[in-house]
């Protein structure tokens, strides 16, 4: 006898998780597509070549591969954006341009699993390949904000700032050019070790104190948006205000965007717009939402040069959020209606009775076993199916049916020609 | 640099394809939620033990399957009868009973690719798990069917079978219960070899030339379904009867069940009903959906005995008949339509009419680019946005806008008010 467990770090999703989370995402492609976003499909397996070529020695232990049957040395997907760019290397002359992408999918990671880190789970990403018009990163903004509108996630929060802006800021303080990515490593730390420790990180890369502070108060600074462009106004923040100018424009809800100077974002191929989102009130989430603007997606496949500008949605963040907020309670991979098999001699009544209510366009489930009523109620509680049909010989006598609310407890008789009809009503 | 390609065996789906794939996952989605199927999701990757478990020799050839870095023995899944009894033997006893669940998701083969057999590919499957009852058995017919009526292949015929009634036959032709698969696996073949093939085969198994021939004869009967029950009558057939009469009283369509008393299935596990589709216009795409009962699903993770009944879909094989047949040439990733980006003046309110656009309900694709106007229509009609919006700058100042309606070619002034509305008339 074999054990019936699963690896750790990866779990099964029962009907009614995955009716959640299926829902969940069903949301998001939703805004995705409003916006003409189309999704692909890469393999799962690819040559270890293709998925290990970026991501050097930290790559071969997060990845897992392996050498096929075949002597192929081969991996499982790390994550989307070097398939999307392997795809995109080998198609970009076929493809329209701009290439617009959203992908929901799975990725693997042969890590030690702990509290919010998988062995497997979903990423959930968007990106715009081959072009570096600001309407491109604006739209990204308007995705973001379009998606957690429709989330009803409705505390979210999306900072923005702009390595351009960084860089300026950076080479006005004779950070030296260098350094500069180990500084933006430092400040992105700011949240989480405060400003002394980040200062002495700055100090000890040769960045005078008097320096160092100065650049810590602009980063730091309180304020509006428009507050902190003027106190930013010698490092030229115009991609900045120019973003924000078009946002308004195109009617987002101003409130929500935050130019947050200090906003680092950790990963170096960044070059313009940096982003992430985080839920005010679930912070200890980290952010659910993150991403930005590179130069250079497929640099790996081929000799021509892609900008971009693309971002990631923490799927699990996201649906942990809403479930523990419940904003998920009435969503159920349970029938409308449950019809009740009451005897071996009413069976084929019963049958023709769902068929009818399948029909009417009721997702309806006939219980598919001899059982005593009680047991078949009890089913139907278990599944959070609301109504309940039963049809027994004297009922179809009479062709009507019992009809029981399992919200409510409360049971009718119905004639059979209203039924579908009542139920919809009831729904 | 490295070549972006990817394994044989393998694929990438663009968006085109991807929305007409999604299309008809999700058709069968809402025909098996009509149902009151709900979905479960198992790992992609699970301990190899569980696995290989049940496939021996074989499983080992064509699964992939490693050790990883914790020197932990890990493999793709197979297919997903195996995670669903490892599921369900893990969690019966909190699952309503029958427990019915569908699944979509992808396998793994480490196999030798050729056309028709991938190295990944989707499985599309249900299962009635925990029920001997026959309206299990005819579920799975009804569902076939509503699959197949909703996808609009119309030419689809359920050919079914029942195992008791192959075994009653067998033994009262005298062949040992010992050969009785090999029997079973020789008539099998009865389409490709012929008659005269599968008697040698079933001679040399030790029936008798007679016995053989009046077999042949007896699986072989043409003529109505009542027919060839009525030729079969000595070997107890009241299993196919009762489902034909069920079937009748639940309103299916009884043209499309053909009871072929020479179908086999290759499986042994199958103890009950077998069935298989084929397209009759499409009869060398072979089964497009085919399953049965079994006795005893979770043999290897538990000591409980659960019987069910399952069939899965050939994904592959359907959706290549839809689209050889043009079912699928009107789905596509396209946006409903693309608002031009006029120029960088204009940008801003291009963007605003786009904000309305998607506001009204359209899903809306915005030029994410500077370009002259005759690249951002070709840009449309390559991803087949049916309309494009220009409003340049006297369209501004009148409150129009230039609607083009790119199947037609027609172009015409529209009120900034009525955009909207008119564009929906037209989709």
């Amino acid at each position: 006898m074999i054990e019936p467990k699963v690896l750790k770090g990866t779990r099964d999703y029962g009907p009614d998780l995955m009716a959640k989370r299926l829902h969940v995402m069903g949301l998001m492609r939703a805004v995705f597509e409003s916006f003409g976003y189309g999704t692909i499909e890469t393999p799962v397996i690819e040559y270890a070549e293709t998925i290990l070529g970026k991501y050097g020695d930290e790559g071969d232990k997060l990845t897992y591969h392996f050498k096929d049957h075949g002597d192929r040395h081969i991996a499982l997907r790390y994550d989307q954006t070097v398939p999307t760019a392997r795809y995109y290397a080998a198609n970009w002359q076929e493809l329209p341009r701009p290439f617009k992408r959203y992908q929901i999918s799975r990725v693997w990671r042969a890590d030690k699993p702990q509290k919010g880190r998988q062995r497997e789970f979903y990423q959930l990403d968007i990106d715009i390949i081959g072009t570096d018009n600001p309407s491109a990163d604006l739209e990204v903004l308007q995705v973001v904000q379009a998606t957690f509108e429709k989330l009803g996630l409705d505390d979210y929060v999306i900072q923005f700032n702009n390595r351009g802006l960084m860089n300026n800021l950076l080479a006005g303080f004779g950070v030296e050019e260098a350094v500069r990515v180990k500084v933006i490593h430092a400040l992105d730390k700011l949240e989480k070790i405060g400003r002394d420790a980040v200062g002495d990180i700055i100090e000890d890369l040769g960045v005078t104190a008097e320096h160092t502070e100065r650049l810590l108060d602009l980063v730091m600074t309180e304020g509006s948006n428009q507050d902190k462009i003027e106190a930013l106004r010698e490092f030229e923040p115009e991609a900045v205000e120019e973003i924000l100018k078009m946002a308004e424009a195109a009617g987002m809800d101003m409130t929500r965007l935050d130019f947050n100077p200090a906003l680092a974002r950790g990963l170096d191929y960044y070059t313009g717009i940096v982003l992430e989102v985080v839920l005010e009130e679930a912070r200890d989430l980290g952010s659910v939402c993150a991403g930005g603007r590179y130069d250079n997606l497929c640099g790996m496949f081929c000799k021509e040069q892609f900008s971009g500008v693309g971002i990631a949605f923490g799927f699990a963040r996201i649906s942990t959020a809403m479930l523990d907020r419940g904003m998920l309670d009435n969503v159920h991979a349970a029938a409308d209606v449950l019809v009740v098999q009451f005897s071996e001699e009413t069976r084929e009544a019963n049958l023709a009775l769902a068929s009818q209510l399948r029909a009417a366009g009721l997702n309806t489930e006939f219980y598919l076993d001899s059982a005593k009523l009680a047991k078949q109620f009890k089913f139907a509680n278990k599944k959070l199916i609301p109504f309940v049909v039963t049809q027994g010989e004297s009922e179809l006598e009479k062709d009507v049916v019992i009809l029981k609310d399992m919200t409510s407890g409360e049971q009718s008789e119905v004639a059979l020609t209203d039924l579908a009809e009542t139920i919809k009503v009831k729904l």
